[in-house]
C-alpha cells in the first residue's frame, strides 16, 4: 500500500459557534487529515508532538484507523499545542481567542525510518522551517509534496515560506491568503504567479464557495455541497487536504484528471466534517456515507449540454 | 421556433470600474437578456419603454438579433431609463451614482398580440405590480414564467412582489435577497422557504462564485468560469438570465435536467459579458466562441471517479 506521510499539529481545539460551545476537544491539523486520509486504503503515519495532558485515547483512536503514530513525540511534562475560537453568525468568519503554542513551539518533527520513502507528503499549516526539514529528512523525492500555509506565515516568515515552496508540487491555500501571497485579485493570475514560485500546481480554498484547483492553462472546480446547517467549520481545510492526498496516495496516479477527483474527494469529507463539532462526524464517518454523497456530488455538478 | 417575450428596461447607463469609465451607453435588464437570449434558435420579443432620446441604432442593433420590437413604446417627450454606477476594486461591490427612471416610472407595458401566446416569459427586474400585469395579458399559461427580482422591491412593495411570485415557476435572485427574503442564511433553506410561496425552482445567483439551481430535494450547481480580468460585472445578472431562459425555449424542455444545462448556458454566456464595458462583448459574440467555451464549463466540472 502507498504511504501517506503525515506532518502537523494535533491539539486541543475549544470552539464557540451560534450552535454551542465546547470544552477541549481533539483538534489539530494532522489530525482531520489523518481521519479524512483513512477513508482510503494507505499507510499513513503522523509527525507531530504532544504534551504529557494528551488522552491515550486520543492516540488510541487515530491508532485505531490505522494510522502509524511512531513519529509523534510525547513530551511527558510538556503540554499540547492548544486554540480556541469562536465563529460568527454567518459561520464564515471566526475570531481566535487563545492560541497557546507549547510544546509546538519546539517542535522538531523526526521522520520515522519507515516513512522516509513515503509516496506522498502532507505538510499541514506549520512554520515554514518544521515544513522543509521533513523534506529534508526523506531518503527519497516523494512523487508528491503537498503543503498548506496560512497568512500567518507570510506575514511573519515570508523568506522561509517562499523557500519550502520551492520544492512542492501542491499549495493550498485560501483565496484571500492566494492574494496576498501574489498581489494579484484574480485567482487565475494569483495561481500563474504561484507556479513561478514553484508548485505545479495550485489548490485555491474558497470555504463554502468551494475549491479551485489549477495546472498550467488547466483549471478544475469543486463546489461544497450546499448544507442545510454548517455547524461547525474548524477542521474542513484540513479535512479537504487529507481527502486530496489520501485519494492521491492510494490511486498511485498524480495526473492532473486524477487530481481532479482527489478535489471531489476532499470537497466531500469536508461536507461531513462540518455538520458536528470538532471530529466528531469524521471518527464514525462509514464508507458506504461517503459514497453515497459522491454521488449528490456528480448530481450536484454533472450536465449533459450537447456539444457539436 | 418558440416565442420568448422579455419585459425589462431599455437603458443608458453609465458606469465607472478599475478599467476605466464609460459616457452613457447601451444598458438595460430587457437589452441584455435579449442580446444572451439571441444566441439561440427561437422567436423572442422585448416590452419596454424608452424615451425619444434613445437612439434608433441601439433599437436597430436588438432589431438586427431578430428581436421583436413592437412591444416597445417610445415616449417621443420623454427621457429614457438611466442608471450609473461605480465598482470598487474587488468588482464584487459597487455603489449606485445616478437613478433616474424617466419613463420608466410610469411604464404601462402592452404585450404585442402576436406574444400574447409566449411559451416562455422572463420577467426582468422591475416593480412587480408591472411584472404582474403582464402576466395577467397572457392569453395562455405560458410553459414556464421566470421572475427577477432584487432587495429593491423587498425593502419597498414586498406584498406586491410576493403576490406576482405566486404565478411564477422560476425565481432568479441573488444570494443576500434569498437570504433577505426568507431570514435563513443556509441557501437549502431559503430555497424550500422560497418553494412554499410560489415557485417550483429557485435560481440563486451569487457572482464570482456561480448559481445554484434548486427543486424540490434537487439542487445544481453551475461555477462562474475563472477569468484573468473581470472587467465590467454590469449586466451579468440578466445576461445569465437571458441565456438560461432562451435556451429552454429553444430546446422546448423545462425539465430539472434540462434546467442544469440553461445555468450552464446562462454562466457561460455571463463569462462573455463581463469581459468589456456594458455590452459590448455580447453584441459580437459568435456561435464558435459560446460553443467552445462551453467546452471550458466540462472540463472545469466534469469528473470521473467510479462510483460502485
Amino acid at each position: 500500500m502507498a504511504k501517506l506521510l503525515i506532518v502537523g499539529s494535533l491539539a486541543f481545539d475549544a470552539i464557540e459557534s451560534p450552535f454551542g460551545k465546547t470544552d477541549k476537544i481533539l483538534g489539530g491539523a494532522a489530525t482531520f487529515i489523518g481521519l479524512a486520509a483513512s477513508q482510503f486504503k494507505l499507510d499513513p503515519a503522523i509527525v507531530s508532538v504532544v504534551g504529557g495532558d494528551f488522552p491515550q485515547e486520543y492516540l488510541d483512536l487515530l491508532a485505531d484507523k490505522g494510522i502509524n503514530l511512531d513519529g509523534v513525540e510525547v513530551i511527558k511534562g510538556g503540554k499540547t499545542f492548544f486554540w480556541s475560537g469562536k465563529y460568527h453568525n454567518d459561520m464564515n468568519t471566526r475570531d481566535t481567542l487563545v492560541t497557546e503554542l507549547n510544546t509546538l513551539a519546539d517542535f522538531n518533527p523526526v521522520v520515522p525510518n519507515g516513512y522516509k520513502d513515503a509516496d506522498v507528503v502532507m505538510l499541514g499549516n506549520l512554520h515554514p522551517g518544521i515544513q522543509l526539514s521533513v523534506i529534508q529528512q526523506m531518503e527519497k523525492r516523494p512523487k508528491l509534496i503537498v503543503l498548506d500555509t496560512m497568512n500567518f506565515w507570510m506575514d511573519n516568515t515570508l523568506e522561509e515560506l517562499l523557500d519550502v515552496i520551492k520544492h512542492i508540487d501542491v499549495l493550498t491555500i485560501n483565496d484571500e491568503e492566494a492574494r496576498q501571497l501574489t498581489g494579484e485579485y484574480s485567482l487565475v493570475k494569483a495561481a500563474e504567479k504561484i507556479y513561478g514560485m514553484g508548485p505545479q500546481f495550485v489548490v485555491i480554498k474558497k470555504g463554502e464557495h468551494g475549491a479551485l484547483l489549477f495546472h498550467k492553462k488547466e483549471v478544475f472546480f469543486a463546489p461544497a455541497l450546499p448544507l442545510e446547517e454548517v455547524f461547525d467549520p474548524t477542521g474542513a481545510g484540513d479535512t479537504f487536504a487529507g481527502g486530496f492526498t489520501g485519494y492521491l496516495a492510494s490511486t498511485t496516479n498524480i495526473s492532473f484528471e486524477n487530481m481532479k477527483n482527489a478535489v471531489i474527494q476532499g470537497s466531500n469529507l469536508a461536507s461531513f466534517c462540518v455538520e458536528r463539532f470538532g471530529t466528531e462526524r469524521m471518527q464514525s464517518l462509514k464508507k458506504e456515507e461517503v459514497d453515497e454523497r459522491l454521488y449528490q456530488f456528480k448530481a450536484l455538478t454533472q450536465f449533459n449540454i450537447e456539444l457539436q
